[in-house]
């Protein structure tokens, strides 16, 4: 992969992108047809990638992980955002650091584990030594030259954490109206109190797939007959509406209102917030969230809908509480149970690979092999997410064809088209 | 791989090519020197590969396989040329139908498998369903937006059977005078009746060379004395001609045109014609054709030249009928025996990539293990391939250095010059 | 990879290189801060990269080999830098002969091996043959076409020996002052006399990283720390001097300078030099060279300094000779001892991946499990190759980060330094 390398290019553009291709693919965003897919070098041309890596993961708040990923001071975990590499500090004041990974002497990666615990932060390549801030604080030999230690820290990004849930932005200047998302998803998450949990399993997958393909995937239940596992919890109505259900599916819906009734009295007996508050692409920090009910006994994600950790989550009082599903702009999604948490982070590789990163939380309390079976706890999301995996590689490779051309969203598909609305607004305004 | 997309450059050259680069392309092709191998990047730049996808694969009759590999109606095979995939679909009529592998609705893939058998085309992602003849029958979920499904067919390409041997075209228009060079191939290959024929063995073998260099390296028989197994079918004279005999061959010349003589007189009794007909740079869809005799007992392509599948094809009535082969440009060639048929289709993956898949079909009504032993029946071509294959990529290897500079094909390359002609003619035009 | 390929494009740079690029790879060049690392396309960018094979290793003498590994006339070694493939030939002249392993017939690879014996050299494809000073003398097959073979010889190289090592230049015009730099260095290494030397081991390993990046971790030990075997045999105090010595290494600096002063008296009494000689960027074929002495019994690379070969090389009277070590620009470094040679080659294959290529010789009549055990031999600079690998690969995917940006170079790392300056004005010139 070629690097992107801000400083010397004209307007500030990826090394690499000429006049003419830039020219190219502002007409392809201007004339972006609304309701249907993009077209295809979105999806398959490197210097597109590139432009993406710039203006979306460059400018936008991030997700990153969560608090139960890096509990105590001294934790951290690095990440990787196409060639932005990060070090995400836990720091005594509750807070992250989050480091730019490259050595200011002579750019070595100063961390090389994805996770662990750290005081000092030294390269291994010639002990330059940082604080937890990032400080260069040790970086001499006997007899060495003197220089300036303050102008050789780390770079930082930008962090904040809402609701245990950590984001980083690598712009100097943050969107602003991500202060307004967090105080929508607080009231939702915050009983789950994910400050109070702990890692049962992590997953890391990469599929062969753009970032966007992976994103769009996750933004439809249209192709949720191919999710057998997922279908048990939800309803087979998922997604319809009076007026359109099928007559054999009546009694199946009747069930479906009776059990989101059910859930909506409990959250109000709960003081727990429950409407559906969507915003995807009419704000920066794009954002849908809802609580929903699930089917069987409602609730987890297990075959018969009973939980999967005995642990209640936080100070909640009631397993019964379906999922709370958030979805964020640019690259996250999570469900918030009442026995567990599923975070889903998108960590872009290349214009062809995708990190997915899928972390199963539940109460720091719980014992394993007690209050919970790991293997059942991730049954569920782990066959998902190979299903989801091999629709989006189905859909790299059919962009590769220059037979390729964008179709049409369905209804079904409105959050799609909200992702790439999103997306292609934020483009434009990239490189306008 | 970048994906090819043509909509938006100007030109309709494909994404990515600078004027810069098109023109330097067109100075290379325009200042061609005759009788020698091309300049290195027509074997290795990424971008001369897109534009031979678009003005060679996207633009000329291509073989895709044999009736033989989709006998019944419902049968499949999906095929690749660089970017394009297509499948190939036997229909009621005999026929085939070309669709592009391409869901109208998110771009996924259709059909994933190599070959099999289907009768409505299920996209796997949402369940879009495509007739056989690729019309969207069905694309909705209880209470979705009404569309025109009409609008949303499989995009499909040209097809046409000859002598059971399936060709495909990708143009809107394709190159009319086919007709003209299966007129001329009918008579050869017909009375072996491949649509009587059935698949013996299959072999896919990817080549770590140019598609150019492989169908250079067919084009030529300079190189055979590193086939010691096909040798032994071929006299070792092939190749020369009355005059340049040298003395210890004589013997060896003399069986040569004894053979050829009685091979003649039989093809003039069963009314098989046998003249060597060539046009392989005169005509868009360039061929020659001919039929020679083999060494030994001249039946096929085994260490004594008797036959390796007991029964007859079609309506033959001797196995003595040497090697009835074809050339085709821009990518097959074939072996047509009175016992076996030899298929070869080339199907560029990138520009340092080629798959060359070798088919052998035997009469549909030979049995394995009674009427022929698959090892026996393969073993001369799939050494010859592999030996192939290594050429191939000592050429490939060669071309990666800036000190490769052209080299002069020989009389006995006159085919390769031809195929040399052929591309270079074709792209010229492709580009003027 | 891209191949290079300078005929038809314009200025004679590589193709594909547009002229936007060029533009910003000469600010780069021009803007360049002294006394920092380079700027990140130097380390990621592939059309870089084509410059460096273009400007650096198709314009300088460059390091091949040593004697040792062509011993008699007939033995070849291949050597490949980025797309540059040669033969490095023994002649009976006891020079070699350099021939780019093409052939000139369609291209093929002539030798395929890594090294061997030879007398003419046979193309595998058609036969074409070439006598070991490359003049085609066969190539024809009966009734071929008559042309002028002498038009047809394999290109060749350059090529000088000097005391035992293989150098080669690419260019048509070599620089000139190799010859005074070979004035340099021969009488410190003429004495070890390479020609009664052979290989006891040969280690290939890739790299991940750029050759730059190779070759400027070789030209510092600031990050010796890292090496905890090579540091047995180094002193504590290496890179130090009088007036910054650290209290507690004070007893180490004068067992250091007493092991300097009689290894200085001892090459005196033999006639050996042993003087700092540095001209790294004040001359095009660059050197460092000096005689330096070891710890421990002072003898060679052994935990405890003792000789690692029990023979004597060459003409040397005594084992106590510390280190000879010699750095070249732009590709080699060396470590002459008493008992043996270590001899280091870079060779680069793309802007992320290089060769290292270290070759231990010994005593032509040394026998191995007698004189010399071939893991202790290579026990230290084996397990410094890994180390070093290691660091390279940091540095390489640091520089990835859009956020990386060059350091300062230590005082310590001065050869760092004049090897950029080196590259950097050399660079300027070629794009001048």
């Amino acid at each position: 992969m070629t690097a992107i390398n801000l400083a010397p290019t004209k307007k500030g553009y990826p090394l690499g992108i000429t006049e003419e291709k830039l020219a190219e693919f502002q007409v392809l965003l201007a004339t972006r047809r609304a309701g249907f897919s993009l077209e295809a070098p979105f999806y398959t041309d490197d210097h597109l990638f590139n432009l993406d890596m710039q203006g979306i993961f460059g400018k936008h708040w991030i997700y990153a992980g969560s608090v139960a990923e890096v509990p105590e001071p001294g934790d951290y975990i690095t990440v990787d955002y196409g060639p932005y590499s990060l070090i995400v500090l836990r720091n005594d004041d509750g807070g992250v650091n989050v480091l730019h990974n490259v050595c200011r002497h002579r750019g070595a990666r100063v961390l090389t584990e994805d996770a662990g615990t750290t005081g000092n932060l030294v390269c291994g390549y010639h002990s330059w030594t940082y604080s937890p801030e990032g400080q260069l604080i040790h970086a001499s030999a006997p007899g060495e030259m003197e220089f300036d230690k303050k102008c050789y820290s780390l770079k930082t990004a930008h962090s904040r954490i809402d609701a245990g849930l950590i984001f980083v932005c690598l712009a100097d200047e943050p969107p602003e109206d991500f202060a307004e998302t967090a105080k929508v998803f607080e009231p939702y998450l915050g009983p789950h109190e994910l400050q109070k949990t702990k890692i049962a399993y992590q997953q890391n997958i990469v599929e062969e797939g753009n970032w966007k393909l992976v994103m769009e995937n996750n933004r439809e239940c249209y192709h949720c007959d191919g999710h057998p596992e997922l279908a048990c919890s939800l309803f087979p109505t998922w997604g319809l509406t009076d007026g359109i259900i099928p007559k054999h599916l009546e009694d199946v819906w009747d069930r479906n209102k009776d059990a989101q009734a059910a859930l909506e009295e409990r959250c109000r007996r709960y003081g727990l917030p429950f409407e559906v508050f969507e915003e995807l692409d009419t704000r920066i920090a794009g954002i849908r969230i809802s609580r929903e009910s699930l089917d069987g006994e409602g609730e987890s994600f297990s075959p018969d809908g009973r939980r999967l950790s005995k642990k209640l989550l936080g100070d909640l009082r009631d397993f019964r509480l379906g999922r709370c599903s958030m979805h964020l702009q640019p690259n996250s999604w999570f469900h918030f149970l009442g026995d567990h948490v599923v975070t889903f982070g998108v960590f872009p590789i290349n214009a062809h690979q995708t990190l997915v990163r899928t972390t199963w939380l539940v109460a720091d309390d719980a014992v394993e092999g007690v209050d919970y079976d790991v293997d059942k706890l991730t049954h569920t999301w782990k066959q998902t997410n190979l299903q989801d995996k091999a629709f989006v590689e189905l859909c790299q490779q059919g962009a590769e064809s220059p037979f390729y051309e964008p179709g049409p969203y369905m209804k079904s598909e409105y959050q799609v088209e909200a992702f790439i609305n999103w997306y292609t607004m934020r483009m434009r305004e990239h490189l306008a």
